[in-house]
Parts: structure tokens; C-alpha cells; sequence
């Protein structure tokens, strides 16, 4: 069995470590398909996690899933010039089917909007059609020339809304919403803070009109783009017709936009929470919120002990927790205490004979690793408040992180200068030759315009020309 | 707005109604992309309800979830004989990714025992990891000639399950146990009563020892073969070298099996319950479990009457059910009706001032459609007890159905004659030369040999020869 003490320290190799911990906690595992992993149960469950929360708001938001074809024809995608512009070069071809060539290559999706599209020009007639909130969980297809587990697949699962709208503003409102939706659950369930703002023009998704993000800061001080919302404008109405009648009695395209997470999310949960002993998982969502580790030299020290240990994992169960007792005789207490570090059970319960003697436990919280003697009558209650305080703590750790790696730069050099130091602001013309120049140089890409960044104008630290305000510039992944 | 008055009868032309229904029900949509359907959100939410509820007794039963990748290596099918002979005619092929030729093409997965089994063989290393049980939620491509909205699509969404076993009993018992589950998911939620069998040699799954399935009658008297539990021995152990060391010390190849129900379900569902107004849906797996309808022709009538439907459906909902007002002043009363007849809400609750006059509603069972007055003290109680009685009667007249289509055949002839009046219990000799001959002559196909069935030996309806016992024989989708 996989061990803790054989991942790569953090400050040793980040990148390292962190594919150790994805295949030592067996959350997902390389396969012999190019770029594509295999998620294994210990990942999947954090997916379904996922997937449960955000699927309960994006329903209490009025959206409703459905699902479409997997396959692309070629020609749908070259309707919008630039999104087949953006999307041809990682596009993965089925030319044939069925045992003969096809006449038209298909493609499968890179995203949907296309294919979407044309069954929402076959399903509105009518401003009383609109809004058209449709949200889709899915594989998708992008081919990759690197590839990271979790964070940069070929094929990866998300979901990917896709809305329509009467008016230019219901759109944007829209888009806001459901990045505030992403926001939300970003901090409040991933406890990941973010930054929610705007995508620089060269930045946006190909075929939108504005696109905007949530853009975390990992442990190594890297961003991670956690989340993107689109305002698409008219662009995919105007290629597939997707028109109304509105209450002019005329004709018009409908305003659109779409939204997707990703498994990518997983990855940004790792790398914001987890240490060198393994994985922490917020436990909200957990699926292992607690293992109860019973202890004792003899069959005779054992036996009352296990019995306790089931009782309380009972007790635990009833109040919502996910709990085992792990009674493995061949394994020690003190390797399961660091297995389970590995795999980022929330919290563990010391149970033994002496603890049994006082009608107490011992807790310890993932995140802290501190021991605490708690008396078993308040056990459940206090493993409660344990896990809530975990969960608050895990967010205002991050975020103080986040915060003390976040500075203003004022001049280029300042900017060369703390390349590697986390979330820089600073002015841009907004030029994009000015953005272009930066990336070029530095491997710095411009993350977005935060919304809460209190704005002043200033000069563009490249050109010294006016800019209307900083965005936010950071190393990626 | 689509109608009920528009669907074609059964009576006419049981196919042009099942058509007629998914579409003017919004359940589903052909697509432009061949094969493939459009999952609509009336759809949608019965696939949303049927994973839920299989995605629990899957887990109850020890399972969980992974997810594998959609893409095959061409290779792997054809490491394991049969597969590949079995799946080779239906595979679609991606030849060009990134804008460049594959080296080897990928097949996207029509099932993914072989994939599967790659990671398998990584992942057991002795009989401690045994029994290995994992599920995939995913979609699975198999190009078909002649598709049929959810009964038969080129892309449709299914689970399939993958298990490793330590024994040939194992693996046996699990097959079974999953076809079990299958039968209770089927009866006790779908209300679709089954036959659980095991399929003959030609019938199985290409690749399996043994293939055991579930098979329903719809209301046209043609079978549909609702779900499949396959023990696969250790033929794609041998294949993938999937071994494990024995508590004996030496290597030995692990014991499979796997099973899978997909979207054809939903056909399923629709066949056996619906009716010339519509769907009907059994209230365990509906969303929609009533409407409220307030009456009354002037807005001082309807106001009150608005006001004590929210109340209701607000009660109505905190007793778990699925429930709305329909307050659209632009239809009538009557086209209310006939429109939730045909989407298969489970009930409707009219409203009009003379009932508020008396304390009362009026309720009416999508499937009876008989109305019946209610003290409104005692709706939710009502509601609920209804649609309790609605799914059982649903299974018990579905039941009734089948079981008055069901018949012995003693001879060829009688065969023949009776090929369009449901299942027949007929001698076969198992040989597949009589089976063969079968199906040429009548379309006819063996469906499974009933564990149920209380079997003696007689005389093949071919050639005569000692059969063991009866097979069910039907026609088919």
C-alpha cells in the first residue's frame, strides 16, 4: 500500500508532489490513451461531490439538464468563424463509422454550443420560449499537447450551460449570475477563494463577447482559471438561425450565453488544500469525514473497544457523517493514521482501552493534525464543530495565502522582478501587443479585472500609455 | 403548444404513437448526427431519477463509481476474440486528433470491458483486493443501421459495471445479484414486471461465459430486453492478464463479471405504461408528481382560488412531491388538462371557486382519469395514498397484461400462428441451428430460459429432439 512519507515534499518539487499525491491517494491514474485519464473511485467520489452541490444551484437558478449528441458534423463548427478558429487545432475526428468512410467527418465535442444551437433554433418560436435555461453534464474533447491529471486532460467531464435570451441585458445578468453561482461555490463549499472578474479580449473563449472568470491562487502561488462564464452575444444565434418572435410581433436572434466547470476543479482542490502527508478535503465535500481507529494489544483490549467504535460510528452515521472503523488487525494504528492522511479523511477518532476507561476518544483534525481528548458522550456533537470549524479555517488559510501573495507592481521590472511571487496588479493599455509582450517575456498571462479591485486609472507598465484600471497577472496553469 | 388529440392511437400504429409521443412530450429529438438523439429536459429527468435510484442500490450493494476513457485503443477489442468479432461491425473510429493522423486509430467505447481491464490489471495485485466492484456512469457509441428514439441510438447513456472476483462462485453470485437488482429496480420503480433469465449461447453478450437478462412485454405484445448481467469468466482476465496472487501464493486470473441498463429504459417506461393522451409515469420515478389547475372565469374568482392552489402546492411539497400551479391565463382549463395528460404529470387537482365554497378540490390519476372529491383537510394524505395506489396498480395492470400474452407452444405451427401474440413458452433443443431457424421464418427470437418458469423435459418445436425445458420466444425490439 501507498504510504505518505513517499510523496515528494511540496518545497522540494510542487509538481511533483502533486502527481504523487494523485496517484498515492489513488484519485486518478494515467491510461495508455493519449491524455486521457482514469478517475478512480477516490477521485470520482469528490467529483459526485462536486456535481450533487452544483447541480442543486444551478436548479434553484431555474436551469434544467439535457443532453446532446457527442459527435460534432464538421461544418457545425466552422458556422462561427472565431470559435472553429480557436477550437480547430484540438479537435479529435471520427471519419469513420460502421465499418465505411463517412461522408462528413464528425467531431467530437470540444464544447456544445454549436450542436446546442441547432436543436435551440428548432425548440424557440416566441419571446414566451425565453429565458431557455439548459445546463449539461458531460465528456468533452480537447486534444492536448501537455497534460496534467485533473488539471489539463484531453478528455475531461464538466458541465456546460447554455442559456437564451430576450434581451442584451437578461444575457449579461445571466452571465453574472451563474458566475456568482461559481463564486459561491468556489469559496463557500470548496473553500477556494477566488477572484471573480473579467477576461482580457484575447483571453475570452472563441465566439464570445465577453468572457469572465474565477481565478484561484494555488500553493506554489500559480493561478488556476476555476470557472468561466460567457456573454456569446448574438454570435451562435446569427450562425444557426436561432431566432424568435418578440413582442414586436418581429423577428429577432436570441442573446445567449454559457458556463462551464470541469474536473479541472479537483485538481485546484488539491493544490489549494493539501500537504505533504496527502490530500485535505473541505467537509463539505467529503465523502470520509471521519475513521474511527480502534486500539488495543489483545484480542481481550480489542474487543470492547471495536464494539464502542461500531456504537459511535453509528452515532456519527445518523448525524449525516461519512465514518468507517477501520478494525484491519494486519495493519498498525500509526499506519493507518498515515493512510488516512492520505486520502484526505476529514478527521480521525483514537479509540483504546485507556480512552475506554475514561469514556473519552481522542480527535484530530486533518488539516491540524493536533490531538484532543473528547469525552464520548460529546463526541458527535463536538466532531460537528470540529469539521464546521475545518471547513471555515481551510478558507481564511487560503485566502491569508492568497492575500500576502498578492502585490501591485508599477513598473515592468517590477513585474519581471516578482514573476514568481503570485497574483500581481498592474496597469494595462489594454493593447493587446502590450499583454503579448508580457507573455513573451515573462510567462506571465493577464488572469482578469477583478470586480471588488477598487479601480483608479493609471499608465500601462509596458507602453506608459493610459490604462483604465489593473487586472490581475499571474504564472498559470 | 403540441396536444394530445394529435398523437396517432396505438390501436392505429403502435410505432407512429411511441414517435409521436417522445416528440410532442419533449422527452427526445433526432439529431442531425446520425443515430443520435437529443435528450430533452422531460426526458432528462426521468434518466435524472432512474440514476438516482440505481446509483443508490448500486452503492448499497458495495459498488462505486469511476470513470474510465471514452477512447479505445484499437488494439485492446481485439485482444479478446469474440469481443471484437461481436463489436467490430457497430465501432466508430477516430483516425486524426490535433490536426494530425493517429498512429493507431481509437475506437470510441461501445462497452468498456477492455479499458477497464487495463487499469484492472494494474490495480489487483492479491486476493486482499478482491472483490474489485466499480460502476461507470458514461455514454457508449455502437453504430446502428436502424435507431429508434431511446430503444436503439448510436450514442446512448447507460451505467455498466465492471467486477473482479476471487472465485467462479463469486463472480457467479454477483452476476446474479445485480440481475436481481435490475428486477427490483424494473418492478418495484419502473412498475415494468420481468422475466429474469438466462440468455441462450447465440443471444450473449460477445465475450461472456453466461448472459442472464430482464425482459419486459410492452403493450404492442413485442419484448424488450430491459437490462443484461454478464459472467465473463476469466476470458478478458486471460486477455489483459488480470491476475491476482491466491491465498495459495500462486498467480491466478480474477473472476468478472459486468451489467449495464442504459436509456433504453425510458423506452421501456414509455411502452408499458403510456396511453393515447400521453405518458404516464409510474410516481416513483416522476418528477411531476401533480399540477394544480385553479378555475374560474373572472379575476375575483380567481383570486382566492390562486391563492388557497399555492397554499396547497406548498403543503403538497413539504411531503416530498413534485409539484406546481399552472396560473397561465392563456388557456383554458381543458387544454391544461390534455397538455399535463400528455407530459405525465401523475396527477391533476382542479380548483374553482365552488370547490373553495365546499372545502374541496377535485383529483384526477393520469392514469384512470376518473375524478374524485376531496376535503382539502385531507389532500396531502389523499395525494400521497393515490399515487402509492397508482403505482401499484400500474404494476399490477401492466402484470395482467403480460400475463394474458403469455402462452405454451407445443409446435412449430401453433408457433407460427400465435408469432404476434406475445411471449411463448416453447421446447427448444439448444441448438442454435433450431433457433436460427426460428427467427429466419418468424422474426421470432429467444428472449431467456425464465428462472421462474417451473420447467420439465419435452421435445424441440424443430426437429423434435430432447429439449431440457422452455425458452420465452418474441418478437423483439
Amino acid at each position: 500500500m501507498a504510504q505518505a512519507d513517499k510523496l515528494t515534499p511540496r518545497e522540494k518539487d510542487f509538481s511533483a508532489w502533486y502527481v504523487d499525491l494523485v496517484q498515492k491517494a489513488k484519485l486518478a491514474d494515467y491510461s495508455d490513451v493519449k491524455g486521457c485519464m482514469v478517475i478512480r473511485p477516490n477521485g470520482y467520489a469528490l467529483w459526485e461531490n462536486i456535481q450533487r452541490v452544483l447541480d442543486g444551484m444551478f436548479k434553484e437558478t431555474g436551469h434544467k439538464n439535457a443532453y446532446f449528441p457527442l459527435l460534432i458534423p464538421e461544418s457545425y463548427l466552422k458556422k462561427e468563424a472565431e470559435h472553429v478558429e480557436g477550437f480547430n487545432p484540438q479537435l479529435a475526428v471520427v471519419t469513420h463509422a460502421g465499418g465505411a468512410k463517412l461522408e462528413e467527418p464528425y467531431v467530437i465535442r470540444p464544447t456544445s454550443e454549436t450542436i446546442i444551437n441547432r436543436s435551440f433554433a428548432k425548440w424557440i418560436q416566441s419571446y414566451r420560449d425565453l429565458p431557455l435555461l439548459i445546463n449539461q453534464w458531460a465528456n468533452v474533447m480537447r486534444w492536448e499537447m501537455r497534460t496534467r491529471l485533473f488539471l489539463r486532460t484531453t478528455e475531461f467531464l464538466w458541465q456546460e450551460g447554455h442559456t437564451c435570451h430576450e434581451t442584451e441585458e437578461d444575457a449579461e445578468q445571466e452571465t453574472r449570475r451563474m458566475l456568482e453561482v461559481y463564486r459561491r461555490f468556489a469559496e463557500d463549499y470548496m473553500a477556494m477563494p477566488v477572484l471573480a472578474g473579467q477576461k482580457s479580449e484575447s483571453e475570452k473563449f472563441a465566439g464570445a463577447v465577453r468572457t469572465y472568470s474565477i481565478e484561484a491562487m494555488m500553493q506554489d502561488k500559480k493561478a488556476l482559471q476555476a470557472g468561466t462564464s460567457h456573454n456569446l452575444g448574438q454570435n451562435f444565434a446569427r450562425a444557426f438561425e436561432t431566432m424568435f418572435q418578440g413582442r414586436d410581433g418581429k423577428q429577432h436572434f436570441v442573446w445567449q450565453t454559457s458556463w462551464g466547470v470541469s474536473t479541472r476543479l479537483i485538481g485546484g482542490l488539491i493544490m489549494t488544500h493539501s500537504d505533504d502527508a496527502g490530500l485535505v478535503v473541505p467537509p463539505k465535500l467529503a465523502s470520509r469525514h471521519g475513521v474511527i481507529i480502534p486500539i488495543g494489544r489483545t484480542p481481550e483490549e480489542r474487543g470492547p473497544v471495536l464494539e464502542r467504535a461500531q456504537a459511535l460510528a453509528t452515532d456519527l452515521r445518523k448525524a449525516g457523517l461519512g465514518v468507517e472503523v477501520d478494525d484491519d488487525d494486519s495493519k498498525s494504528p500509526g499506519w493507518k493514521y498515515a493512510e488516512h492522511e492520505l486520502i484526505g479523511t476529514c478527521m480521525r477518532i483514537e479509540l483504546g482501552p485507556k480512552d475506554l476507561a475514561q469514556n473519552q476518544c481522542v480527535m484530530v483534525r486533518r488539516d491540524q493534525r493536533k490531538k484532543e481528548s473528547v469525552p464520548l458522550a460529546d463526541a458527535v456533537a463536538t466532531a460537528q464543530k470540529m469539521l464546521d470549524q475545518m471547513q471555515r479555517d481551510l478558507f481564511a488559510k487560503a485566502k491569508a495565502f492568497r492575500d500576502s501573495h498578492t502585490f501591485e507592481v508599477n513598473s515592468y521590472d517590477e513585474l519581471k522582478q516578482r514573476a514568481d511571487d503570485g497574483f500581481l496588479l498592474a496597469h494595462w493599455c489594454v493593447d493587446p501587443k502590450c499583454e503579448k509582450q508580457i507573455k513573451d517575456d515573462t510567462g506571465i498571462t493577464s488572469r482578469n479585472r477583478p470586480f471588488d479591485l477598487e479601480q483608479s486609472p493609471g499608465r500601462c507598465i509596458v507602453c506608459g500609455k493610459d490604462s483604465p484600471g489593473r487586472l490581475v497577472f499571474a504564472k498559470a496553469y
